[in-house]
């Protein structure tokens, strides 16, 4: 349950919550959800124990001289636990992701192709020290049948303890097997849990941009999630100011350290000298550091932009700015630099909108709106489990759908493949039922 | 074009080819069916020269004392290229992947979220000497709007030069960029091809298990395909033992060098004793080697199947077999051995099946029917562009949507995030369009 573990011993353990994982596959939505209630129950019963762990994870955490954003993360207080156990409630209330069927088709007379949605298996989640994230990312993994191995940042790791003890006791209770969650304590473990490709299915990493991308780097299995959120928002020679102005501030202050907000504004040259005095004061009045090309220090009175920042995600109060001569030169500096995030035009022009969004290569590509909307609760997904800068699907904000895979069932009546190949093959009917 | 390249030169070459690709990417359905009828047409009206440097190959081939079965996948005569000419023509007819809208949500009053299929981008496609792989791969590619770096088997690089520059002339006189097409020849380039994940999306391996395996383990980029195909037939306790024999026969014998043939059969104890004698007449009229375990050789005369043969894909007239004493044995057997690609139980009965296929954890799961159905387009996808045995979608046999991707557009009317957040936040109203 809770281990100091050897490569070996881990392997052990992520045996067995595969075996764990294969029979809450099996389970009835109902089972399932019931598992989440008793969680939810069973955290509300032990409200007192998790504030007090938590409060002894955030003593030693101010001792070391803890940052107030990260206190802030870290502190469970019981606003906080009551929100989230709420947040768990949610989840059973969310459509189940599993026995969806995506094609139903008669290839020949009785014999019938299904494709149905079905669990990963194992999750590997790494997250920071955040120990609601542990609660949250369970009751998602436990809807979509799958079970967990989760190793929380270092700083929360009583409250991880005495969560995964309170969660494992109530699941006793249920048909959930209490091995389907799993809880890493050191962080050796991490990289052994990487190589354990036979037995976890997909890994989330959440933490900084450089831990994503160790982690993206040194494992075969599947990752979800993304290193870097170097958004654009591109103003067009048709921009309406009025409109540019409101969604660059949206975009770059409403949470700066948020991976959809943006990195570097693009101007047309032909707007420059009329739109680039107006933004400067709008984002100054909101302590926005502007650093620009040599066309933009033109008109304002700012640090140079170099090639190194237009590659950075300041994830901060400060902006890059480049003027640009065309809709073609913007497209390219983003899909050059941009991450694959989001990315926006604002635009009158529908014509410049379309070729905007045809062309750069995006998870999220916006037209006249702030790109703080690149988020799985806006996009009505109920739930987000992580976005994805990948290409291949999921990509972008990923709802509980990131959880499931799924099969091929058919179904027939002794038929077998000679039947339809050679001189006298019969042909399929592949009619959709 | 044709490039004996060091690895810099491939760069360049990968950047040309991203750059066609965008282009690519932003045509219409029209466009790029047209595109693929012009090569239809010129492959016709080359049809000489196409045979002609096929006859070359084929001939130095002969030389180095090529395998027959070999042979007959290099040799691309009349019929075989006028075939292929016509697969062309029938991807022309396929339905367009791109443009489809998956999601269609307003997420407040004029701020609409669409999910729409777009292309991948670049594909990076290695197949074995089997020139008219090239002529599929191609035609499906331009259909779905992505590029291609082809790398072909070495035998077949007279056929592979000749067809690319027939298709890349052909493209010349339509919409679509001749850089969209490029082909590598030297084995070298596919290393450094593996590297280049900043311009190629996805790479399609065909070939030898070794093969896939050494491109999945050195690559970052997402790799379609399979390394294994360790199938398996279960016969249940409960199975019709005519049903059995027609389809143990046909899943491994129909075609037995086929990913999707069978490596073991696993048999219920109950019915060992009638059932084997029977299979084993059945196979061996069909020239199959048997190996069996312990309990099969107490029936049948026949050589030790051991550890090994479980995981061994003999792609081959060679059949392991093994009793086992519960339908749980017969799960746990494949899920420790199998690929993950097709698995079959026969049985009357749902409750067995049922279970089967929902623990079974592979691409296919069957019921009552031969494993050699795992196939695009006996499922009816029109066109098979591999097939995948990862876990993650896509999986199993995969059509054109494998190569397609999705973004998320928003379009707005200046809507900002602040309006959603803080205490007078408006909510969203996350209605389906």
């Amino acid at each position: 349950m809770i281990v100091n573990s050897s490569s070996l011993l881990l392997k052990e353990i992520a045996e067995k919550t595969s075996q764990a994982a294969r029979k809450l596959g099996g389970l009835s939505t109902d089972d399932r959800n019931q598992a989440i209630e008793a969680i939810a129950q069973a955290l509300e019963t032990a409200s007192a124990d998790i504030i007090k762990a938590n409060e002894l994870d955030c003593e030693l955490a101010e001792k070391e001289g803890i940052s107030k954003p990260l206190y802030n993360r870290l502190k469970l207080g019981e606003t906080k636990l009551k929100a989230t156990i709420k947040g768990v409630r949610d989840v059973v209330n969310l459509a189940d992701p599993l026995g969806h069927i995506s094609i139903h088709r008669e290839l020949d007379e009785g014999l019938i192709l299904k494709r149905v949605s079905c669990p990963l298996g194992v999750l590997g989640i790494i997250f920071e020290a955040r120990p609601e994230a542990l609660i949250q990312i369970t009751s998602l993994a436990i809807k979509s049948g799958n079970a967990v191995i989760l190793k929380g940042g270092k700083e929360a790791i009583n409250s991880c303890q005495t969560l995964v003890k309170i969660i494992r006791e109530a699941l006793k209770n249920t048909k959930v097997d209490p091995d389907t969650v799993q809880l890493l304590t050191t962080r050796e473990e991490i990289r052994n849990l990487l190589v354990l490709d036979e037995y976890i299915d997909l890994i989330i990493p959440r933490g900084s941009n450089e831990f994503v991308r160790f982690i993206q780097q040194n494992t075969n299995i599947p990752v979800l999630g993304h290193a870097d959120g170097i958004c654009h928002l591109y103003i067009d020679k048709q921009a309406d100011l009025e409109t540019a102005t409101s969604i660059t501030v949206d975009s770059k202050t409403q949470y700066p350290a948020a991976c959809n907000a943006i990195e570097t504004l693009l101007i047309h040259q032909d707007i420059a000298a009329e739109f680039l005095p107006k933004i400067a004061e709008a984002l100054n009045s909101h302590q926005v550091k502007l650093k620009g090309d040599k066309l933009t220090q033109n008109y304002l009175n700012i640090e140079a932009a170099t090639e190194e920042d237009w590659k950075t995600e300041y994830s901060d109060l400060i902006l890059s700015i480049k003027v640009v001569d065309s809709l073609e030169v913007a497209i390219n500096h983003i899909n050059t630099y941009g991450s694959k995030h989001t990315d926006a035009i604002v635009t009158e022009d529908r014509n410049s909108a379309e070729t905007f969004m045809n062309q750069v290569d995006a998870a999220g590509v916006y037209h006249n709106c702030s790109t703080r909307f690149a988020d799985g609760f806006r996009y009505g997904f109920g739930a987000e489990v992580g976005i994805s800068t990948q290409k291949m699907p999921p990509r972008g904000p990923v709802g509980l759908e990131g959880l499931v895979t799924y099969k091929y069932q058919v179904t027939g009546k002794g038929h077998i493949a000679a039947t339809y190949s050679g001189d006298n093959a019969k042909a399929f009917t592949h009619k959709d039922v």
